[in-house]
């Protein structure tokens, strides 16, 4: 016996992937890093907006005694009430500063949720493909994850929802736009679901909660608008973060904000809060908070994320490569040419191309391009995602 | 069924701690804050020492591209290393950069720890008085805290603890300087720990772990020491923060440490950075990390801990209390004139007082005195601490 036995399983079940990344890391040592074309993170590439840095300085210039000492564990109330005050317009719902609990990113704020309303064995689904950390999350509280297929499209297959629900499912997680898809589900779909949830809650006697996982809510392009997820459904919590937005992912900051009209709103802020406590958070990075509040409807230049996108796709289209355009988002999700999508992506690694197989998002037969890259990257690229697709 | 039920009840049992904190709320709303004598929290109110602030502005005014982006989960590797490098002075054993991992504080650290070595029923033991929040801390990850006695005078009690081990003992967690007693662990007694356990651990044929919680090791006074926790049990892990040394808590830095002799050392680093992921912290916020890896060995003014200390104990003592005079932290614990400390408490919110009882940290017939306040609040309460104890 020497650690955990899950931590051991989790590590054990993850070492195809951890290979993966070692073997680029390896192309990387020996071909230098500026000669791997590295397309596997969502690690954005674009500066944070220039007003980040000028607020960020002024933030620091202006620190008063205290400054960097606890605050309220839901985060400074002026933090909560600047993203109370821009929610209530994004959402179209009056949302309150209480209503709102500062987190160390989205996934702090998915963490204090799912340990707020799990029981042990409870059942939390998600539309595939999904973001392979949810599996982690659920189970940290003692939940499981359930996957539920999206359509060809990857939009919501309220159906295939419908008959996954049973008298143990707790919540739904949906992200959108989504990662690895960037698809965007629509105002009709979140209708459908949240009335839905509202039947199999009363079918089932419990409150069948939707998260919203919504990172890159303001990443999107051509126009495409993210629906209100309160206008959908009551009993409905946003987890957030400004980490692609702002491009600030390390710095760890967003926040959750509950439904006014979710029916136990009090229990679920009480326990966020406590939750935040006693997972270690204690609360959300003290600094960053105060820059955020400053920084309401600001965001990174999202007009040279369309661009990426577009030289990508036209390329890849060119190529032969199948996929929806994405409407937000940086990331791309294109069929692979052969079932075997770990198969591909080691013939893309051995043309010094990285990404990440569609199987690590629990949907194998594709494969995911960050595309919060540098163009030229995506320029020298499309000539190797061709050689290697011929080669199929 | 609204929420989990076990945070429900973690809500409803602490409904009396809660209480008296929003009586403390009321009683400052009512009389106003300043003329309330708040020594209810561990929130530092010397100022961080003025490297900090340097440090900081010169830390922003030199970002570059890709500073507030991921890192290593474990943290930047040149901050791992400035603090390998400290602590390997510290704790007179050679620590590497890979042996660091940089959290979100203390809690964020005892966490990681905890979710890497617990399985489901595993027992932590941890002696008494100690810091409330062990017990969600273990929960949290399927674990039992179980706690043991110290002795009169706050030290460890060998022979407790060993009777308290069974064969599903997997951690014991200390904290030295300790919160709420001050007291500090010898070397002699933390190597009749280590022995202890390194044998329990050959007959139950599992190793147990030694967890030292440590972010107060350097608020400590009359040149005091506290011993390498490294030398004295080889699987022993430190889990420390910056909030009490450079007074920044709300920032949420510390990290963790694995001892170089530990022997499943790969596996706790790989759980460990694997826990600081998937439990949502992803890594410790990227700006304050920078600045505290140059800000190594400085720390507040401990000279001023020492006089509040000194101002407290000479006036309490003159009004009749009993106590042990603490060789670190900000915490007198003092006896309470009668067995019922919740009561007592309440006696001294009569004179606008708030402290903690010690049922808070599982040792009634006790109340802690955070001291970490402004000289003028003890002088100004000590009149009122002997008008209580009078009462009695």
């Amino acid at each position: 016996m020497t650690i955990s036995k899950n931590v051991q399983q989790i590590i054990s079940n993850a070492s195809w992937i951890r290979k993966m990344f070692e073997q680029g890391a390896l192309l990387k040592a020996e071909h230098g890093a500026q000669n791997v074309f590295d397309f596997s993170l969502g690690n954005p590439n674009l500066p944070p907006p220039k007003e980040f840095e000028i607020i960020l300085k002024d933030t620091v210039d202006n620190l008063k005694p205290g400054d960097h000492g606890y605050m309220p564990q839901a985060g400074y109330p002026f933090v909560c009430k600047a993203i109370a005050k821009y929610l209530s317009a994004e959402q179209q719902v009056p949302v309150s500063a209480g209503e709102i609990i500062m987190t160390c990113g989205a996934a702090g704020a998915l963490n204090i949720m799912l340990k707020t309303i799990l029981d042990p064995g409870d059942e939390v689904l998600t539309p595939t493909p999904c973001f392979v950390e949810y599996r982690f999350y659920v189970d940290n509280h003692g939940g499981v994850l359930k996957t539920v297929p999206t359509k060809k499209d990857f939009t919501l297959d309220i159906d295939a929802i419908a008959a996954a629900i049973t008298s143990r499912t707790k919540a739904v997680i949906i992200n959108s736009p989504n990662n690895p898809t960037g698809q965007i589900y629509s105002r009709e779909s979140l209708l459908l679901l949240g009335a839905l949830l509202q039947k199999k809650g009363k079918e089932y006697n419990r409150i069948i909660y939707l998260i919203s996982d919504e990172p890159y809510r303001k990443i999107v392009f051509d126009g495409a608008i993210v629906p209100s997820i309160f206008q959908c459904y009551p009993n409905s919590l946003i987890g957030t973060s400004y980490s692609k937005d702002l491009s600030i992912p390390g710095e760890r900051i967003g926040f959750g904000a509950v439904n006014p009209a979710a029916e136990y709103k009090d229990d679920l802020l009480e326990g966020m809060t406590l939750a935040n406590r006693i997972l270690g958070f204690v609360n959300a990075p003290a600094l960053i908070q105060k820059v955020v509040a400053r920084l309401q409807g600001k965001q990174v230049d999202v007009e040279r994320y369309r661009k990426k996108r577009d030289l990508l796709c036209k390329g890849l289209a060119d190529c032969g490569y199948e996929f929806i355009t994405p409407p937000g988002a940086f990331y791309l999700f294109p069929k692979t040419p052969v079932k075997d999508d770990v198969k591909f992506v080691k013939e893309l690694q051995k043309e010094l191309i990285l990404v990440v197989p569609g199987s690590g998002f629990a949907c194998p037969g594709y494969f995911r391009i960050a595309f919060c890259v540098d163009d030229q990257t995506i320029i020298n690229a499309l000539p190797l995602f061709k050689k290697v697709m011929d080669k199929f």
